[in-house]
């Protein structure tokens, strides 16, 4: 199997980009030395190896079954979540007290990027998993502690988020799955979810629901919504066995486009009136933890953008290396061989594009995963972490949307790389186009991080968190300013910035008139305005490292090439795609509302 | 089933646009009235409706199967193509002579909007089989056109193109099958095809292969290729009966993402030295008559980006009028039901997005194929045919690549439009999202059609080509400049064509130079460029003739809406999709290069 990550890139982005080594001075990561986290990485390669890459397309050929109410789903599911158990690797950010080894998440998200770009739909069963302990732990009792979520960590059983439902997919506040109380303090669960992903398979004795209901009579609204723990099979009389059919139906399973490996489940709780729920934490507060979740998987859904961004990048690249076709345009002599398509200047742009998104995409992220570290490094109550964490809240929105809507226009220009053949199912490019599809609506639409983005994230707290995000931002313009060759780049994403600004403060303007309608209804491109922006600093960062690389380092010929092949890309991305900003600045601060009804409605013929 | 077409839209374009009445004047075309045009698209309906719609999701779930040595299709291709031939309307834009009916191009495509958005695969075997018996007619003897050509034209047999090779695919200057001459004239064949849509299967008995290839000792490069006719059964010794194997074997079946209705064969001629071709004109001008038969695919191609995202389109609508989810962002009273998603502004924006593109790409492909009516109106060799055959073969490959880049673009937008279930089997989204992929790469990718464009098509006999087409969009911009709603928008026009030119001018200067890897480096953007720009005119076309209807007809609310409409769509497409040329024409004037290697090879990692 050919490559699909860049070892040396994460080793840049890791070691040299954002310095992980000096992590290791807190208290919280003092256990680790940076070689540590070599092997973190050397380990996620050999299960990426020895189970992931091989499965990776006779899961998809051979999707999960729902058979006599169970599903079955490809056999090396189990060995992958056993693999990550053994190694201690499902919950290895969390906490030692909760099982966890404390390991930094942007360690984590490096090796996430390794298992996802060998299997993108395998990583799902870990990601949730890890993600329903991590919400007990947060936020329940020791008893659910305990008794669950102890069991997730492990690996010995697997848990699922289950939010949506058929009534209410992107609008949470409608949601209207019931939770009786019972009078021993547990609830009857009854409602029916839809979507959920790894809800039901056979690799696991059980399977923890972390799922989103309203307790009778609650109120209205995201203010009545509490979390339950449902399990599949609950505890027996005497707390023994975990072997009572807690009445979990899956109703039916959802044959999807792509991500096939992961069953998509239709459950119904309760049908029976016997589907038993233990609350987390205090009632009416589910949705604010669920956030802790739902934050995290977004930065999963991110990732997912990237790491098969970058799988189809590294096949199409390969590709482009030994496919001889037709002749360079400065020489038609038909007496010569053809040429490697790798040598036609579209091609390369093609290529250079998929880069682009995939190591600034990558980049956003591991920003947004050390912000975290340096939160659980600084304490999270402290003063010195609440930059980090504005930021994080901030950003998490965009390193969820742009990985996702860029990561799939990356991967349909490794598609046409292939031309033809990039078609077929002889490689793996069309599978890698079904299964990143996905990405814009996991988690939240993008058009739903939009209005989040724009709506609430930059007018929080006055504009704090974004005023942060500049002053960053600022600080590696003026590093940049040093290079003369990175100089006119700092100038240019200097002038970008001032243009966000102004684009910002003209819809705040319309914001205070309360007209949210006009206000938002381009936020869609307010994202993407804000999101090349973003990954225009995070290229200008890399390309500063590899500058000071170049610089004072006596480098072998295939290590300048590395450095160079940045600084490259980084231009490339300034030249091609900061450049689209003009445009998304001209719609949004055009005052022609056309997507707005206003005296009589928009007719659609 | 849904909407999948508009044909209140058809009727505007073919009757109030480009009043297809007033071809009826033109000898060619005096046997028809305006109201058989209707017919005709009538007969169209009958076919989708009763054979094309309910075979389209079968025939993807039960894709074509390569069974000792046969391929076996789904049954309906076999009832579709009879019904085709039955109507008379596989070949009905052929002259008389040839068994066609002379029907205008332009109402053709109009028909094969209808089948397209119905069943996008299946209408690959009757534009194929059209395709071949046209080239016979065209280059052929008199015994190939009645021996073959007769047989296609009633769908008794079907047609193939065999082009792309292993070695071969974009590149056709290195076709190397090889043509032995016999001593009765005839060939035999040798050599691999790929990618050969329709190839074989099992709903007639023949098919007629038409095969590029090069006879023994022939010049090298595109100079040394010749046509043959290479049929699968060739006639037994006294003639009478096509019952002899010509050693056409189906060596494999590609599968693919989409369009799997259609099988893509793998052949090998002449396996047993037992291939015979017959030659279609003089040896060595194969390509040059093949390309009438690829420019005629082009266009169709650009009508499978445009009939996929039609029928994605109104999908998307239907849903969105349908889906409740959410509440207005002026109005989020909990109290009240969930609003329909079409109200909100993003699903609008998407919605609008769709449209423009549905209906912009067709009027460009429509305004072609109506320069190929005027051309048979006025006879191809009149000296008054020469500009629109000029602007058709400029355009061709424009109205081949806007409608496909677009449409995949589209259909995105489609199955974002449903959210979670656009990504799974229960919706036809995802289906079309698979099918409408394979658009920008059929009938030569967009890379290579940019070449074309940039490097031929503007700058062949002194840009006569882009100057004809420029007058005339400068009379639909003094046309627009009457109309005080329309003004802003032709200014706007008149704005990007003057920028277009100076790009053009721009581009030019560097080819002067010979560098043609300079010059060709950004070809792509050049033609999204121009395909912008060309469809803001068809646009404003549509806009002109809405607006006179406004003003000069006393019209019912349903009918003024439909032109109110255009209007709005019109208006968003120059605020939204207009805009992105500025981006364009900053990187087209740019002279940093960075995807032409000059001192050293860009290094990828």
């Amino acid at each position: 199997m050919n490559k699909q990550y860049s070892r040396r890139n994460l080793d840049f982005m890791l070691k040299e980009v954002l310095q992980v080594a000096e992590l290791t001075k807190f208290s919280y990561f003092q256990d680790y030395t940076p070689d540590m986290f070599d092997m973190v990485l050397d380990t996620t390669e050999e299960i990426a190896d020895k189970i992931l890459r091989n499965a990776y397309v006779s899961s998809d050929r051979n999707q999960p079954q729902l058979i006599n109410g169970q599903v079955k789903v490809h056999s090396a599911v189990k060995d992958y979540v056993k693999a990550m158990g053994d190694a201690g690797m499902i919950a290895a950010t969390f906490a030692y007290e909760n099982g966890g080894q404390q390991l930094p998440t942007v360690v984590n998200a490096a090796s996430e990027m390794i298992r996802g770009s060998a299997n993108n739909a395998f990583v799902m069963f870990t990601g949730l998993t890890a993600g329903s302990a991590n919400l007990i732990f947060s936020f329940g009792s020791d008893e659910l502690k305990e008794k669950y979520a102890q069991r997730l960590v492990t690996g010995e059983w697997t848990g699922s988020m289950c939010l949506t439902e058929p009534q209410a997919g992107s609008s949470l506040s409608d949601v209207i799955t019931t939770a009786f109380p019972q009078s021993d303090g547990t609830f009857k669960i009854k409602g029916q979810k839809v979507f959920i992903s790894a809800g039901d398979h056979d690799i696991a004795d059980n399977i923890i629901h972390l799922v989103l209901a309203r307790i009778e009579g609650a109120p209205l609204g995201t203010k009545g919504i509490s979390l339950f723990v449902v399990p599949k099979f609950r505890a027996n009389a005497d707390g023994t066995e975990f072997n009572v059919d807690n009445d979990v139906i899956s109703t039916g399973i959802y044959h999807k486009m792509g991500q096939k490996a992961t069953p998509a489940m239709h459950l119904t709780f309760g049908d029976k009136d016997n589907s038993v729920g233990y609350l987390v934490g205090e009632a009416n507060k589910g949705l604010s933890y669920m956030f802790q979740m739902m934050n995290e998987a977004r930065l999963g859904v991110g990732m997912g953008g990237t790491y098969i961004a970058s799988a189809a990048y590294y096949a199409s690249l390969e590709y482009a290396k030994e496919r001889p076709q037709g002749r360079k345009l400065n020489n038609k002599n038909l007496e010569e061989e053809q040429t490697y398509i790798i040598n036609h200047p579209d091609v390369k742009r093609m290529l250079l594009f998929q880069k682009a998104v995939v190591e600034g995409s990558l980049g956003l992220l591991l920003e947004c995963y050390h912000w975290q570290d340096m939160i659980h490094g600084l304490g999270k109550a402290s003063e010195e972490a609440k930059p980090y964490q504005l930021m994080l809240d901030l950003m998490t929105t965009v390193a969820k949307t742009y990985p996702a809507e860029m990561g799939i226009k990356a991967v349909n220009e490794g598609l046409q790389v292939f031309g033809g053949y990039g078609y077929t199912e002889d490689f793996p490019l069309e599978q890698m186009a079904r299964d990143v599809r996905i990405m814009s609506i996991y988690e939240g639409t993008t058009g739903i991080h939009s209005l989040n983005l724009l709506g609430r994230g930059v007018t929080l707290n006055n504009g704090k968190a974004p005023q942060l995000l500049f002053n960053e931002i600022m600080k590696s313009i003026e590093l940049a300013n040093t290079f003369d060759e990175l100089k006119p780049y700092a100038e240019k994403l200097e002038k970008e910035l001032g243009r966000l600004q102004k684009v910002t403060m003209h819809l705040l303007s319309i914001a205070a008139k309360g007209d949210n309608e006009a206000f938002l209804a381009d936020a869609n491109l307010y994202m993407e305005f804000f999101g090349i922006t973003s990954v225009a600093w995070i290229w200008l960062k890399q390309a500063i490292v590899a500058k000071q690389a170049l610089i004072t380092q006596n480098l072998e010929e295939s290590e300048s090439s590395f450095y160079e092949s940045k600084i490259h890309t980084m231009k490339f991305f300034y030249h091609y795609e900061l450049i689209k900003n003009y445009a998304l600045a001209t719609r949004l601060t055009d005052t022609t509302l056309l997507t707005v009804d206003s005296e009589k409605h928009i007719v659609f013929q």
